[in-house]
């Protein structure tokens, strides 16, 4: 598929109200367990999608729009949201996430866009030159992974439990 | 984690949410792709739960407190949705599936439950003996696994659009 900014619109729309229906007011086991060291809980997915929502998304977008290829994207720190989640609880994070996203979604739209806009370049500090086309897609693709991570990291909590059954769930080994 | 009434009920009544509001109304390259030959599309894997609801989780609960190990319980099959799919919308699934799972969930949760009854066995067909906590633990790990895949699947979809970002997402490789 290629990429549309309405249908992209959509789905990053969805992920906040997605992550609550999932997420919100599970016992601590489910949403604070992960898959082993330097691994998320579904925890700590919120509190990186919030960071996404504050320093990549549209900053770099706007960087694009403003900058070019002249200066690389600030780099994307993957573990910031242990120190930024810190004491909250995950109604707090899911809140804001909300809150956040919409305000940049709300950004995007009143945009003025034009098709060759998309194919504007940056330069990221380790990927190298990526078209905005790249960018927005891969913020979408950012949202479904990590929500397909999040729900492998629930279902992996039960692997004890299954008997002979992780035989049919390829899923469970990834 | 342990295997809890309780929890388990509480994810799987999430499940149809979680789906409603992930895929309703999204334009159909969203919900009707899959991964390749013999795969599951979003729409596949709506229709598969369903099945699992009518023939799967709470049937064979039944088939354990009822035959135990005497009877193997009818094979699953995993295509069925192919045919029963046919002509329908995924909002008509959305709904059959809300509703089915609604009145399993419903009949679960009427039983007056004991601890030793978890331990009941039945016979699987392919995986041979398996107790009740299996079965219900993989009900749980069942709907967890189908959302990621979903995710996984529509996250693909977008793999041409990413640029040199493919490298970043080990998930779109699985």
């Amino acid at each position: 598929m290629k990429f549309n900014l309405t249908e992209a619109g959509t789905i990053l729309e969805r992920t906040p109200v997605v992550l609550h229906d999932l997420l919100l007011d599970l016992p601590e086991g489910w949403i604070m367990s992960n898959e082993g060291p330097d691994t998320f809980s579904p925890f700590d997915v919120v509190g990186h999608l919030i960071h996404g929502e504050k320093t990549d998304w549209v900053v770099r977008t706007k960087w694009i729009l403003e900058k070019g290829t002249s200066v690389p994207f600030e780099p994307y720190d993957r573990f910031a949201q242990a120190r930024e989640s810190e004491g909250k609880t995950l109604q707090q994070l899911l809140g804001e996430f909300k809150l956040l996203r919409q305000q940049n979604l709300e950004w995007l739209r009143s945009q003025d866009w034009k098709e060759e806009d998309f194919e504007k370049r940056g330069l990221h500090p380790v990927l190298g030159e990526v078209s905005l086309r790249n960018l927005l897609s891969t913020w979408v693709v950012h949202d479904l992974t990590h929500l397909a991570q999040i729900t492998r990291v629930m279902a992996k909590q039960y692997k004890e439990e299954l008997g002979p059954w992780p035989a049919f769930f390829r899923i469970l080994n990834f």
